[in-house]
């Protein structure tokens, strides 16, 4: 078996042990891999089941299997990540990348103060946030919502969760490192505006800085997922 | 003053309080920016000093001015960072900013052997490097070096720093948290071969294990610098 790349098959897409791969990991198992009728690949369904699937079909227009075995992975513990939208695409998709690598379990992202109003491209995300728990062998695939500012999220999350931002500012928070909800806010370029640092504390959360240099977004991103997780 | 943006010109380049900018700064500062004569800019040599500059002559092919300031930033602690060589340039020259953004002071990339020989440029590495120090405001501009294997970086290094190298296994490591040289290694795609691995513990290398998920290299770069520095 080819332990080496893991699918991802919507779990919709499953039925009676039966599945058929879409388009992209169509043409990835038989153009790019050539694997034949018989071969037994990783696919996740992205809600926790690891299944080794046996090919039936190999075409150029439909791959189809069965599953063969299924390995189940325990639901992970709430880390939500509201993150300020950065105008540069290419940089707000890495700090999502990175964010789904580091077992972030919800992305929200806000249209902040400083942020100012982007479209987001939803297909865009949803293939960004695929192929990261592909790389990184991880069956659980995050939700992701969009928000239009960081006082809608907190008042959406701040009873359920324990909420962290990222702004530099004196004193240290002390990570807990338990498995109790945490969001995790972080900032777009430029940073919390004043009125968002206000409604933060007058929600009660807490502040943590990140040091003295300015840390780009998708820096920022990875550090608090670092700081939580490995504690 | 404008204080959002931090320019970078080699110590060589700064007599007697004057200093003139490289082209591409001085494209920045005439045509992006549009400074006059009389304004204000900070600059780093990126060997720890900060320092306002008074602009003294602003036209299309010369920048140049005048030093009325000087801060000084102490070095930062030994942060090593060995790195095996990315086949994807776009990968590695965003491990290469992280890692600057994160506090390294020396880069050394390695052409380790799950890496292979892949052909680096230097220029771009030090626009990249540049770039990261500009961008985080740190007046410390990090070396970089090129080794052809981990076992010659572990032979250099492991007599003046704790040498910590990312790889799962079992066993958990402690980080210390305070200011003794560190060399973090961190694997190409692929990892640390067998070979590389025995050599390591053989020489005394502490391993951390970044957990079960399969991380990217630059993302475990992010990781290994987050709890080395933030601890």
């Amino acid at each position: 078996m080819d332990e080496h790349f893991l699918f991802y098959v919507p779990p919709e897409q499953i039925k009676h042990d039966r599945l058929q791969f879409t388009e992209d990991e169509a043409h990835h198992i038989a153009r790019v891999l050539r694997k034949q009728p018989g071969d037994v690949v990783q696919v996740t369904d992205g809600v926790g089941n690891t299944m080794d699937v046996k090919l039936i079909v190999v075409d150029k227009k439909k791959v189809a299997g069965e599953v063969v075995a299924t390995y189940i992975t325990p639901a992970e513990p709430d880390r939500i990540m509201a993150l300020g939208v950065i105008r540069q695409r290419e940089r707000l998709e890495f700090a999502i990348e990175k964010a789904v690598e580091l077992g972030v379990t919800k992305i929200v992202l806000v249209h902040s103060d400083h942020a100012g109003r982007m479209e987001l491209k939803p297909k865009r995300i949803d293939k960004t946030m695929i192929a990261a728990i592909k790389q990184s062998r991880r069956p659980w695939l995050p939700a992701w919502e969009e928000r239009d500012s960081f006082y809608e999220v907190l008042s959406e999350y701040r009873d359920s969760c324990e909420v962290v931002m990222a702004h530099p500012a004196e004193g240290t928070y002390e990570w807990q490192g338990d498995d109790s909800p945490l969001l995790l806010m972080v900032g777009p370029e430029g940073g919390f505006s004043p009125k968002e640092v206000e409604q933060a504390l007058a929600s009660g959360v807490k502040i943590v800085s990140l040091g003295q240099k300015r840390l780009r977004t998708e820096t920022a991103v990875c550090v608090m997922l670092a700081l939580a997780s490995y504690r």
